[in-house]
């Protein structure tokens, strides 16, 4: 791999000097690949000491806690919590049963701001469709006063593209099927899996769609009820339906924030992190201790390697899950300042980097193109999209930072995504170093880096 | 193939003639192989039309009557029930979590014949033991008092031997434990798989063992409360455990026989089967309905070609799962009539069937011979441990008539075994007519042979 990176050197021989010698990131790359131990211990630490942390929730605020300990104890600077309010939804029971003409249990679980039934149960007939466009289509009239069903077939990819198509049932079918008059909805998990824990995940209920009762069945479920169905022949099929959520009022909910300190606070903060929040059901593994250790461990080995030129902010952002204050908080507290100038976030598992994209200014071609290289050596590829940054950054590019994403295999991601099984046990240490060492050498280019870090292009203001 | 069954044939030219040609049992065997579509049929039946059918309670009534009008409906003779009583335990409401150092939730579920917590809960700290010989050498003043943690390291094994020695903490561990004076105990579950859906099974209090609230921890979850009592140090962690299952008195159960009635009573009945009944948690495919598939294709297939020499006795046998009294009824009922000569038990989930065993009389060890050859192209070796016929027709063996055993390949039989997680998508269509095709060529040859099928010689009375 040496040879390669002193190709680099020759390529650009004005920086060689200037920055630490391109193989000074290569070997820091490289340790991290094979010895970096503090990813792991953070993310057993914080779902073992903390375990689930729903946002707004006092294990959130443990967990906040715990993190401000940690960030610490390893050294970081200027460690401090950003607060914000939100309002919380807290899951109660739930339960559903086919009452006829096959009695038997089903397994489901709560949407994100799913209404109540009443504590006894709601029982209709289920109306089944195949996809949200087949529900948007239907009368109101055969929808009414009925519980919707919404299948899909979502199989894995290994850049997650299944998630915005296939999701659509959780994203728009409460609303569509609220509209139309439905009792409730139930949809297939937006999961690639075949276990019996359910994806949750958030929705909202949008504008003139009264608040319905919304779940998750588990894909053996889905799969079930559409044989139920199936096999009922001209038979009514009568599914009983208890969920009691409530919403619990406004918490209290905030981002921790840790630095460390560059040597000229003119060339900017590169900020980087991952969400501290996770559902409910599982102990938020893959989603994402695993994109707070990843983010941290990286920076932890640039502090360790010396003082960089810029200051690296790591973030550790609340209430991704549930739509996002830390994201905007972080923004709006921040961008005032005018210094952030390259963002970038883990918020996709623990899997292996398989691709890079980048969103910067053509004046930082050859900056991209020393990361790309620099990368290549992991596995991974140099993609042509933009980065977009993720959930909780993605707004500093749309408002014209410049950004990188670190896109990781997706592949069984969704087995585990917004599930009881997210827990320690998905992850792979091998593939989790090959993460540190991929964000220790992004951090070691970036932060040293001797050229100016442009601004680019704002994109045009979302609907 | 035809070739081997020629070679056969010309091994054993004076049974040529008077039984249907080996290559006919090919024929049916191979037919089976490509096209069955009966047993896939069956167990898309069972487990969507009835689902879970614990023994005892309602649905195990249902899912008797399913299979009777379903045996009727496919031509079988004398399709009766042989009802038993039995006491029923029911599961509550499981729910546990950790109190301190760590406060977090625990997925568990309640083991066959635990006791009830209070409503409120239990709460106490936990002891925890890496085996039962561990928890066995504890000194009682250790335990008294305590919730007992017994974890163990269970691997997937083809032949499914990890289930004798590492299901100790389940069938040993509660008694152990109660004897002990601990208030509860928990153990990992009995299974091989990473998801949160806990493995249940039957124990039974000891002698002089008071019961004791007993539940499996799912596998992530045990993993999890050990990493909480490594990372405690000297706390004690506090575990609250709710479980409120119940003992709700005597029901019916029963066993739904079947048969293919054959042409020469004096030359005795092959009885086969599978078991009806499941747990409740999952809707039982593998476990058994599987087993109850396979072997009536089989005898459906034979009753098709034709009728044979020997009738056929098809059992689906009730209350396997919770200690059985399916197969003594089933004894009880038939012995009496001594013209059962040939047992075999078809319960070790839908893969392929990898291996025969035999428990034939030395006279009969050319008939073994036949079959061993007739198994051989559909990949299946031949074993040197004799036939034991499973938990429902075992007792015949040991009272000294031939058993056979189609080993059915267990790698991942416990990752779904006794948990929500045995459903029909667990099946393979592929691997399930393999089965079929080997049971249709072992029926094949057992009930057309020539020879008397002779009995062997019982095992001593076991303790």
């Amino acid at each position: 791999m040496k040879t390669l990176f002193l190709a680099a050197a020759l390529a650009f021989p004005s920086l060689a000097i200037a920055q630490p010698a391109p193989d000074q990131a290569a070997v820091l790359r490289d340790q991290a690949l094979n010895n970096d131990t503090l990813a792991w211990d953070l993310i057993e630490g914080l779902t073992t000491e903390i375990g689930p942390r729903q946002a707004g929730t006092e294990a959130e605020a443990r967990a906040r806690d715990w993190a401000v300990r940690r960030l610490r104890a390893l050294g970081f600077a200027n460690v401090h919590i950003e607060p914000f309010d939100m309002p919380v939804w807290m899951r109660g029971v739930e339960r559903a049963e086919i009452v006829s003409p096959f009695p038997q249990p089903l397994v489901l679980t709560a949407l994100g701001n799913s209404a109540a039934t009443l504590e006894s149960g709601l029982e209709a007939d289920v109306i089944g469709f195949q996809s949200v466009a087949e529900l948007q289509a239907a009368p109101d009239a055969a929808v009414r006063g009925k519980i919707v069903f919404i299948n899909h077939a979502m199989a894995p990819t290994q850049d997650g593209s299944g998630y915005g198509q296939f999701g659509a049932p959780r994203r728009q079918g409460p609303t569509i099927a609220s509209r139309k008059g439905a009792l409730a909805i139930v949809v297939r998990s937006i999961g690639t899996d075949h276990h019996r824990n359910g994806h949750t995940g958030v929705q909202s209920f949008g504008e003139g769609a009264r608040p319905i009762p919304a779940a998750a069945l588990t894909v053996p479920d889905a799969e079930q009820l559409q044989r139920i169905l199936n096999r009922a022949g001209d038979r009514p099929v009568r599914l009983r339906l208890t969920l009691t959520p409530r919403n619990i009022g406004t918490r209290q909910s905030g981002n921790v924030v840790a630095e460390v300190p560059g040597t000229d606070a003119a060339a900017g903060v590169i900020t980087i992190g991952g969400h501290l929040d996770s559902w409910d059901l599982g102990t938020g593994a893959i989603d994402d201790a695993a994109g707070v250790a990843i983010t941290t461990a990286a920076a932890h080995r640039i502090m360790q390697a010396g003082r960089p030129r810029r200051t690296i902010r790591v973030v550790l952002f609340g209430a991704e899950e549930v739509g996002g204050g830390g994201g905007p908080t972080h923004f709006r507290v921040n961008s005032p300042a005018r210094n952030t100038v390259m963002v970038g976030e883990s918020d996709f598992g623990a899997d292996r980097v398989w691709r890079v994209e980048f969103s910067f200014a053509p004046a930082n071609a050859a900056l991209a193109d020393r990361i790309a290289a620099l990368l290549a050596p992991l596995g991974i590829v140099r993609g042509t999209d933009p980065a977009t940054a993720g959930a909780d950054l993605g707004q500093w590019v749309r408002a014209g930072t410049a950004g990188i994403d670190l896109n990781q295999d997706g592949t069984r991601y969704f087995d585990y995504h917004h599930t009881p099984d997210d827990t320690l046990d998905k992850v792979d240490p091998v593939q989790l170093r090959q993460n540190v060492a991929a964000w220790t050498a992004v951090l070691a280019i970036l932060a040293n880096a001797p050229e100016r870090i442009e601004g680019i292009t704002p994109a045009p203001a979302r609907p």
